[in-house]
Formats: C-alpha cells, sequence, structure tokens
C-alpha cells in the first residue's frame, strides 16, 4: 500500500495511493485512518512530505559496496547523525543552491524508513512492527564543508541547508528489501545503481539498535545512508531516485 | 525579566517569575503574551521546560580557556551539532543512568540562548532582536561513546539519550553576559566556574552566523558549549548549573 500526503485546493490531506487515484483518508495515519469515500487524481494535487515527519536521523557507512571502495572498516555499531527539520522538502521541490563559499553539494539517494509506531528498546524480531513503510531519499550534502573543519566534522551542518533532506513521492509499506535496487538519475544520467540488500544494518536492525539508544516516534524517519556514486551538482540539476516497487523521488538542486 | 512554564492542578500554563510569585500569562509567548491578573506561588506549581523548545543546536569548542588547555585550534566558525528532541529534561528531573556499555557519562554547564523571533540571514546587529532571552543547561554527554568508533564521532548519539538536554528553571530576557559567571556543582562540590565572556562566538554572533546556514525559530536553543572542568558522573549525582542573575538549573542523573 503506498501512502501519500497532498495539497489539494489549498487543503492538506492524504490517502493511498492505486495507480493514478487517490483514496482519501481522514484521522491519523498513525492511528486508524479510515477511508472517506472521496477519491482524487493524482494529477489535480500537489505532493506534499509523505506523512508528518519527526526527527530525521541518517546513517554514515552503511554499505558494503561504499566501505570496501572507501576502505573504510565495517562499522560495529549503527553510526548515524541528525538533519535538521528545514532540510526537509517533498517530491518536486526545489533545493535551494547554497552560498558558494560552502563549495560543492552531492545528492545522496538512499532508502528511508518512516516509524509507525513507537519504537523504544525493542527487540530484532519486534521491529518490523514498529516500521510503517519505506520511502525514496535524497540527503543532499555540502561535501565540502562537512570536513572542512579538521577537529570537527559538521555532519548537522553541511546536512541541515534549507530543502537538504528530501522524501518521497510516497511510503510503501510493502517492499522487497532483499531483491530491491536504488538508482539515482542526474539529469537524465544514473550515478547510483545499489541493491539495498548491501546494508550492513538493514532497516529492522536499525530500528532496533537506534531504540536502545533513544525512542522512535511515529514519523520519525531513518535514511538508510548511501552506496558508491555520489558526486556534486552543478545548480540547475534535476535528481531522481528511483526505488524498484516504491517509486521516483524527484527534485532539482539550485 | 525571567519567563518559565509549569504545571499547577494538572494545567500547563506560563509567565513570568517575580521573587517567588508567577505571574501567569495568556496566548503564546512569542507572540504577545497577556498577564490574566492570576498569581501563583513557584512553590504550588511543577516548573516544566522554561518554553516550547524547538531544535537545540550545541556548540563545540567555543571557550577559549577550554581550548587552551585542550590544544584545540580556534575556531574559525562556529561548530555545532543537533540534540535529539526526546533529551529534552526540565529542572528537577532525573536523567536515567545508560546502559553500562555506553559508559561514562559528563555533565556539561552551559549558557543557553532561547531564540524569540524568526532569524533567517540576520546580521550581527539585527541578531539580539531574535534573541528572547537566556537559560541554563546541562548538555549530558556520554563521554566515551563519543570517541568510541575512530572514524565517526558520535556527537548525535553521546548526547541524545532521554533527560541529556536539562534546561531551565527560567528563561532571563536580560542578563550582563560580559561580567556573568557558570559555575556547576556537583554533590554539593564546585566543578565549573567560568565566565561567560570566554567565548569565542558570543550569543549575537551564534545567532547571526547559524541564520546564515538554516533558519532559527521561536522556541530553537542555542547550547553555547562549555569551558573546563567536565567531569564524568556517578549515578545519583545531584547537579548544579548556576549563572549570575539567571538562576540554578537542578536535575539528578541516575
Amino acid at each position: 500500500m503506498k501512502w501519500l500526503r497532498y495539497t489539494h485546493a489549498g487543503i492538506e490531506g492524504f490517502g493511498t495511493l492505486d495507480g493514478e487515484t487517490i483514496h482519501v483518508h481522514t484521522g491519523e495515519l498513525f492511528d486508524t485512518p479510515t477511508p472517506t469515500g472521496t477519491t482524487l487524481r493524482l494529477d489535480e494535487v500537489c505532493l506534499g512530505l509523505p506523512c508528518r515527519v519527526g526527527k530525521v536521523l541518517a546513517l554514515w557507512n552503511n554499505f558494503r559496496a561504499a566501505a570496501e571502495k572507501n576502505g573504510w572498516a565495517p562499522p560495529t555499531e549503527p553510526l548515524y547523525f541528525l538533519k535538521s527539520p528545514n532540510s526537509l522538502a517533498p517530491h518536486g521541490s526545489v533545493t535551494p543552491a547554497v552560498a558558494p563559499e560552502i563549495g560543492r553539494v552531492a545528492f545522496e539517494g538512499e532508502l528511508a524508513v518512516v516509524i509507525g509506531r513507537r519504537a523504544h528498546r525493542v527487540s530484532l524480531a519486534q521491529a518490523p512492527d514498529h516500521i510503517l513503510g519505506y520511502t525514496c531519499a535524497d540527503d543532499v550534502t555540502a561535501i565540502e564543508l562537512l570536513h572542512r573543519d579538521p577537529a570537527f566534522p559538521q555532519w548537522t551542518r553541511a546536512k541541515g541547508f534549507d530543502g537538504f533532506g528530501v522524501l518521497g513521492p510516497v511510503i510503501e509499506t510493502s517492499l522487497d528489501l532483499s531483491t530491491a535496487m536504488l538508482r539515482t538519475r542526474v539529469g537524465g544520467r544514473e550515478r547510483q545503481a545499489y541493491p539495498l540488500a548491501d546494508m550492513f544494518f538493514p532497516p529492522a536492525e536499525l530500528v532496533a539498535r537506534i531504540s536502545q539508544d533513544l525512542p522512535l516516534e511515529p514519523g520519525d524517519v531513518i535514511l538508510c545512508g548511501t552506496s558508491l556514486g555520489v558526486l556534486p551538482m552543478k545548480p540547475g540539476s534535476e535528481v531522481e531516485v528511483t526505488i524498484d516497487g516504491l517509486g521516483t523521488l524527484v527534485h532539482r538542486y539550485g
């Protein structure tokens, strides 16, 4: 099932997507959403973030292929940071170009896990029940800023500019992580194509482990990290992140 | 003027503190708060966080004395990370002890800046108008976890456990930063005593510079970093952070 949020005639709403048809729901996505019987066509709404998003945690060094190529040791635990709320932006958004002194900006196509039920100290076996579903993400990064200070990597800042956390277009509740590929195209050219099965810590393990540290709430999002193929973008670049069985997130940088 | 939030007879409210008397207000703290004429005694309420807190940014390496002692180069720009929302806790709270495998936990007495008006790309001259006031903070840190992974300092995680971001007791709108000292006592013993004037980037400069990167919203908080004297705490430790002219934040660890 695919969940989305939209604006139609100035009113925000949410529902499920079936082909090009939105089945409007009422109530809360995370608490007994109920179909109203009304439908809308996908082409008559503006997509918003796919749910009301809480905190956004993002992983570093979570793909074997990237670790091998970059000579990073396999992590013994999930290594994560927080993205700032202002960085969030939906499908179809334009990420403002940063000031020249910030340096180059790269795309990072990623799988995003959306929490559906509060998870605090849950086991690996319980973790899947706390995941609502998955969406596509571009974890945009100011790559030169990140290590500009030799003593302090600036993860929060380099990943926290307006529009640097693009999520969407929908939340897919059922995704085959063992076979799905993630592909990132920039200006129509494929730059990333990697299997989601290559993670050191797959989604359920991320939820179980991170929930030992801090509570994950409905609407919280975990970005699973990226793999090979990250490159800087020219202003004006259109980025498309596609996950098999989920859809394609499109946004523009600059 | 001192602002606070409280719970009284199960109802949340806010107001100003004058001696031991709370002047109850209605409306929004950040938008024309209005006195109701009702008063409460400080000893008949439970203090909450001193305002509705948004995102919490925290500084590393912002005090000259600490940089000199630790051999850190003076920063050329504010170096900051985000604290997780679940870490927030008010005056009087008990921070749960972390699991033994997380390692030792330290206090960090700090000045916290509370944003009162949205600040996005404001100048140094404009910045003070966007600050509502100041409160005390304990930026509790799992110091062994922080550098446990040699490739990725875990700022978010080491600072993000429940109750690791203690704020209060009040927001003081007028504070003399040129003379005020911050003192941290643990178990009644003074462990930190440093002048707030020793910052590389004082509050107005932090607001101006950080607002170039991302918008600061009413209720957002900037923790200004700590100075000398940080030490691990034993479970059961009572921590008191006092800022001259502001008050004393008290909480317990474990």
